[in-house]
């Protein structure tokens, strides 16, 4: 049974869609942003970082969301959300995950988190300009060669199309163009479509409201 | 026989450093960024980023360093490298590098690299003068508690020690007050002294001189 720590609207929902992928037993808990949840003692306990996603298992708890990613599709080869018998491919899906957290989600926060890495207001709001044109080229590598089609790994859907999906979310609201990305907004309304995807965001809707 | 391409003083040493660690056959080709070697067609040709590292084998290319460490981790466990054959462990693993990548090296990037999310040069300055104390903040959290000793996993030397060694090696040049991190700077000495990562820190150093 594992207990996955999220909070709607954040990176969190990747690793909500592939728990619910695999048919795992799961509980999703919210951390509640607006009343500062992800700062009380008892969730620095689970996770002294104090963001989102933590994944308690039985062994301990993970967080990071390329690693939950690899952890769940390692656990459930059956469900078989990533090539997880081939280093190579494996790596590949690894590869692009990273691209995701290092550079993707990275460019989207200076929109939101500029107080990540500077204390003064006039950088802050400098960062917040720059995010729409950080992201719209982050997101058109993606578009012009990582999303091999139909899929982010090409035939088969993996943890990867999850990721994606999830980060694609906030497009609209980081100023991109997202005429510009017709290969990615086909490829996130397909991954809408999908019932564990729908049971996801439906399950995190229900707990916000 | 790999082929890894590389830039001194930079994030791919750590990938050098495995490679280095596995006894593979491998070639590391310079990337000269002083004269815009990595924007070549040639090397856009295999790696359209425009970074390094990059990792060429017999099925393809590879990038980012955390998806390349855990392919050579799990392509020679012989090596012991990581803990390949246990889910979790192998997460832990994971989780450590990609926090290095998406928290650790993006705090560092900050002060060279502000041109990734901002054309305006004061935001850019504002940026540099945030780095070290977002740098600092981050290596806290590993001298505090993510390092558990005297390896980042504990007993066994892994993948993580080659990563945090050479994100270390920026320390000073960021402005961090290394008093404050005793436990990763004896682990970077510790690093610093294995024969592997000597001849990987000498190969790059000669090719470069």
């Amino acid at each position: 049974m594992f207990k996955l720590y999220y909070t709607p609207n954040t990176c969190a929902l990747a690793s909500h869609i592939a728990l619910e992928q695999t048919g795992a037993a799961y509980e999703a808990v919210r951390v509640d942003f607006a009343s500062g949840g992800q700062r009380r003692p008892e969730y620095l306990a689970i996770n002294p970082k104090g963001r989102v996603p933590a994944l308690v298992t039985e062994r301990g708890v993970l967080t990071e969301t390329p690693a939950i990613l690899a952890f769940i599709a390692q656990s459930y080869p059956q469900a078989r959300l990533a090539p997880v018998e081939e280093p190579f491919a494996f790596a590949q899906a690894q590869e692009f995950n990273s691209y995701l957290c290092s550079t993707v989600h990275v460019a989207h926060a200076h929109r939101m988190r500029g107080t990540r890495w500077s204390e003064d207001p006039a950088t802050i709001e400098g960062m917040k300009r720059g995010a729409p044109k950080s992201v719209a080229a982050a997101f058109g590598a993606i578009e012009e060669g990582m999303l091999k089609g139909p899929w982010v790994m090409g035939e088969a859907y993996t943890i990867c199309d999850a990721y994606l999906f999830t980060l694609a979310q906030w497009l609209e609201a980081d100023g991109v163009d997202t005429g510009k990305l017709p290969r990615v907004m086909d490829h996130r309304s397909r991954v809408a479509a999908m019932p564990a995807v729908r049971k996801a965001i439906e399950h995190e809707l229900r707990q916000a409201g």
